[in-house]
């Protein structure tokens, strides 16, 4: 790719992007994971599809975040299609960029083919792994309101079960803690191993220390009178 | 203290409360790592002032939010001796409360000298401690936009300068980091210990992920063809 091109692709990236956990160095970092994971496989890539996979495979957002219910991966790999014939590229290097994007999301029926799809996949999911994704995950919960855990007749929930609320401890139970199971590279599974001691070590410090405070709460009844 | 008078104290700070980093939540765990402290502490302590001192130590954080040249600690504890005052405390009393919240922000001119202050000072550090603290700094500064680090002429910054933009790494190394030499109570200091490392054992790892992902920029050279 031309340097003219690169810069063309990240200009329009910058334009759609929004919120503060998805920032553009969401963007890089996921651009800079590729490259590594991509430096350490011998199959043929193409470094085109991948950058620009990369760039770009976040530009819906903006749409999903004024419509939830549209998903930002298949409205952003439209986007990206469109996009890139316009400057351009052909049908098929379209299709493959617009496929890349729309199945870096979900696994379940539209899963990423590709080596290139498979790479940013990956690379996606390991931006939510160890110490940045647990820092990403409370930014957001920040951002959306949400709390880290969640007091429920006088207990602490711990966001194990379905119906509690969408609290950091929850998104941790249900979505980080899980994404290790998820890589489609056996590079980027690697990568990610040291990763998952480290958010878990967190984890388990940050229940540690929340269960000691709490601990302390019948002292009161010592020193207030019931009448 | 009675049931009652605890209930009518605790729902005043219900109505002062805002934002989701200095949720009610924040104002428990501080009341229970005190009652903690204090359960350690073989003085006499008079625990209607500790009790009272830690449910109202936030309650002018309003204030100072609709303007920020407002010490919520000030306007806290001037706010707590009026509303005492009302509910039939003592002069005495009500100005103890006062001091303990006007002296648990800053060390500086304006430090606790009892006991019960010097208790709330502590609690209010430790739960800013470990990676309690750090899972609600990173909370709120998703709340007020900041970012994580700081990209400036295409590097990092790890917020180690005074001039580095507001970002986590940057509270982390001005605030989180020195938090630990600044208890007043030997209990506080040894609760702190451990936390101090399951913080730094966050930040380190946080910052060696970053810095392993940022390594891989340069690959993008192999790609982009300047022309």
């Amino acid at each position: 790719m031309n340097k003219s091109m690169y810069n063309t692709i990240e200009n329009y990236m910058y334009e759609c992007m929004r919120d503060a956990a998805h920032d553009p160095e969401h963007i890089f970092r996921v651009l800079y994971l590729s490259l590594n994971i991509a430096s350490k496989i011998t199959e043929k890539i193409d470094f085109d599809i991948l950058i620009a996979s990369c760039l770009l495979h976040d530009i819906g957002r903006g749409e999903q975040y004024k419509n939830p219910n549209i998903c930002h991966a298949a409205i952003g790999g439209a986007m990206a299609k469109e996009f890139l014939l316009k400057y351009g590229w052909s049908e098929k290097d379209s299709d493959h960029v617009k496929d890349c994007i729309s199945t870096h999301r979900f696994r379940g029926n539209n899963v990423p083919k590709t080596l290139e799809a498979k790479i940013l996949f990956d690379s996606d999911k390991l931006d939510v792994a160890g110490c940045l994704g647990v820092a990403r995950t409370l930014m957001y919960k920040g951002i959306v309101g949400s709390n880290l855990y969640e007091i429920r007749d006088d207990k602490i929930c711990f966001g194990e079960n379905k119906n509690d609320k969408d609290t950091f401890l929850k998104e941790y139970n249900f979505k980080l803690k899980n994404l290790y199971d998820n890589f489609y590279t056996k590079e980027a599974k690697e990568m990610a191993k040291s990763q998952k001691e480290c958010a878990q070590l967190f984890y388990n410090n940050l229940i540690d220390q929340i269960n000691g405070i709490y601990g302390s709460k019948e002292i009161i009844n010592e020193y207030i009178i019931e009448y």
